[in-house]
Parts: C-alpha cells; structure tokens; sequence
C-alpha cells in the first residue's frame, strides 16, 4: 500500500458492502415497522467536510410532486432492511404529520442549527 | 427533548454548519493544491447502512458527457476550501491518469471489496 499522496491513515472506512451512489439511494422506499410504505428517499443530507449523512429527505404524500411535502428524518432512526430494499422507521403517519417538513419552495437552510435541533429535538436525537 | 421513538442518543451527529444536499454537492469543483481545476463532482459513494461518504466520483475531462470518465476519489482526500468553494486534492494530472477510472458503461459494483481496495491502496488510504 503506497502512501505518497499526503494522506493520513486515520479515520478508514469501510469499502464493499452497502456501498452505492447517493443519486441512487433517492427513490429508496421508507416503511414503518407494519411494513406500510411512508415515502420514499428524496435526497440526503451530508456534511460536505465530514461526509456523514445527518438527515434523509423524505417524500410523503403529493402526486407526481404536487403537493408533496419533504420530511427531514435523522439518518439513525432509520434502518435499512434488506428483505423489503428499503428503510424502515418507527413512526407512525400522526407522528409524521406533527414532525417538521417542508414544501419544496420553502427549502430548508441546513447551515442552520436552530432548525437541525428542532428536527433532531422532535425524534428525540443527539447532536452537537 | 422527548425520546419517545426509541431512537439511542448514541451516536450523535453535527446539526449546522456545512450541511448540504447531496445532489447539491454534484458539480462542485475540485482543484489540484495550485488551484488548477481538475473536474467535478459528479456524485458521492455513500454506505445505505452506516451513512459515510467513502467516495466522492469525480468527472474528468469529456464534453458534454461524451468521453467523460470518472474517478472515484476516497473522499478523506478532499479538503473543502471555502474561499474556493470547492473541493482540493493533492494530486496532479498525471497521478490522476493512472488511477482507477471508468467509463459510465462499466459503472463499478460499490459493493465489490476488491474494487475499494484498488482504488484505497492507490491513493495510500486505510479502510477494513
């Protein structure tokens, strides 16, 4: 193993399973525990230093984007599950329909702290 | 703060700064350490389990996508620079010529170990 581009070694990942592209993950479906589909993945939130996922946009409701509303779900609550290919959270709709969300022209600012403890703070999250 | 939906607080995750859409990313240059423009992001590689950026895949010459080839970059390579807005690695064109690379027909398996391998040792990064 070479080491002659002035990397350091900490912090290795690791490669193979799971791996795929971000672009791909959108469209991923989200299910609660009874295995009724909430949504889907619309994008994902990364650190663009740390390279960690802090939220998974989820779609919810709306027909071919009208009116479809953006929940932005804390990357650990959700569990990916390979038998049904896609993410399983456990939430209820009543408990989605009172979480933080948004329509896509009322983007979020996710440079903003006080809205990431406000999402974090309603699932109950860590953060600092 | 309310801890209702069984989520552990383990693991918490930076709120705010740096936080940006990973289809957002796509498109942010990346530069050699003389501020050259090598190519741009053309998508991040991201675990669907443990949520680590591992890749950033990096779009290198063609036109118009035609000829395009991209390199898969270990994403702890990159520094983001601010005053750039962009991504800085410290490699030259040649370095890059011999890297792995691939055309959009022969898109990777990410899941492939031996292929992440490849491409850690050849940039002199650790992963397991």
């Amino acid at each position: 193993m070479s080491s002659t581009l002035g990397t350091s070694m900490q912090d290795p990942v690791q490669i193979g399973a799971d791996a795929i592209e971000a672009s791909r993950v959108n469209g991923t479906k989200v299910y609660n525990t009874d295995g009724d589909s909430l949504g889907h993945i619309h994008d994902v939130v990364i650190g663009k230093r740390d390279g960690h996922v802090k939220y998974a946009i989820m779609s919810f409701g709306g027909f071919l984007g009208i009116g479809e509303e953006y929940h932005p779900l804390p990357w650990n609550i959700l569990k990916y599950d390979e038998r049904q290919g896609g993410y399983v959270v456990g939430l209820t709709v009543e408990q989605l329909q009172g979480a933080p969300r948004y329509a896509e022209r009322d983007r979020p600012n996710w440079e903003d702290e006080a809205y990431g403890r406000r999402v974090n703070d309603y699932y109950g999250v860590g953060y600092y």
